[in-house]
């Protein structure tokens, strides 16, 4: 069910992308910039990677990776993002596994997430924590006054 | 004596990367390469500033810095590095300061400076502190097992 993005996903990811309610516009537009370069240049070892979960021919949500520059085996998790309507049911959790190994075969030693400490953020949190992230570290005020960086480490 | 980089710079500012003793090939590469996109592209909001420090003819020292994208007024020193040949002289500090007020100018509030926890960079972090960094956060095993990520900050 999960799978490296194809082109024809391209839509269903931007439509999900559009309708996770905690992302604004410039999340939106960073989502799709990146969905442009894979669609560009595939998915070349210091480029962007894209899996999707499939439900037949609907995607129920996608995860994006990519390599840190500079480190060795370092990736960052993007952007993971599951369809309003089809929460709860563990596609999140496929989808950061899938990731995951992907990551490892790839000879990736650590993922990273990043997210925001505000509230509206919380359940983000606590689904990285289920997953076996570490908050291993914080910066106060990043993102604006008052929402800081939460940097979730995993050694994959 | 600290201005904007301009294409004659060009030449010695990838001098002096290739000569300082604690950079190898993808930190030489990586200069470069940002230099060549702030020469095609200038600098714009999101691009990539490059300032340097002149004496007379000579570049002495040069300082590379960019927005942080998702963040609001978050800006990455991605780059500093003054000619060993001129050091104690107080190039780093000019630079650095002259950085942070550029950065302030351009609505920024926080100047970002990711460094190694090893041996090597000892010098670079008591530097950062110095200046009036903090090392806010740090991440085990980043650039490699054994070699810390610690990221320092300053409210500018």
């Amino acid at each position: 069910m999960i799978s490296p993005a194809t082109e024809k996903d391209g839509p269903q990811i931007l439509d999900i992308t559009s309708r996770i309610d905690i992302f604004g516009q410039e999340e939106v537009d960073s989502v799709k910039e990146a969905w442009e370069e894979y669609l560009a240049y595939g998915s070349p070892p210091d480029g962007y990677h894209f899996l999707v979960y499939r439900d037949g021919e609907t995607v129920l949500g996608f995860t994006c990776y990519g390599i840190r520059y500079l480190a060795e085996g370092v990736y960052d998790l993007l952007w993971i993002a599951v369809d309003p309507d089809a929460r709860r049911k563990g596609v999140g959790a496929a989808l950061i596994t899938a990731s995951e190994e992907a990551v490892h075969e790839m000879g990736g030693r650590i993922l990273i997430a990043e997210t925001s400490g505000t509230t509206e953020y919380q359940s983000t949190r606590e689904f990285y924590v289920r997953m076996g992230y570490v908050n291993e570290a914080s910066i106060k005020d990043f993102y604006k006054p008052g929402d800081d960086l939460k940097i979730y480490t995993k050694r994959v």
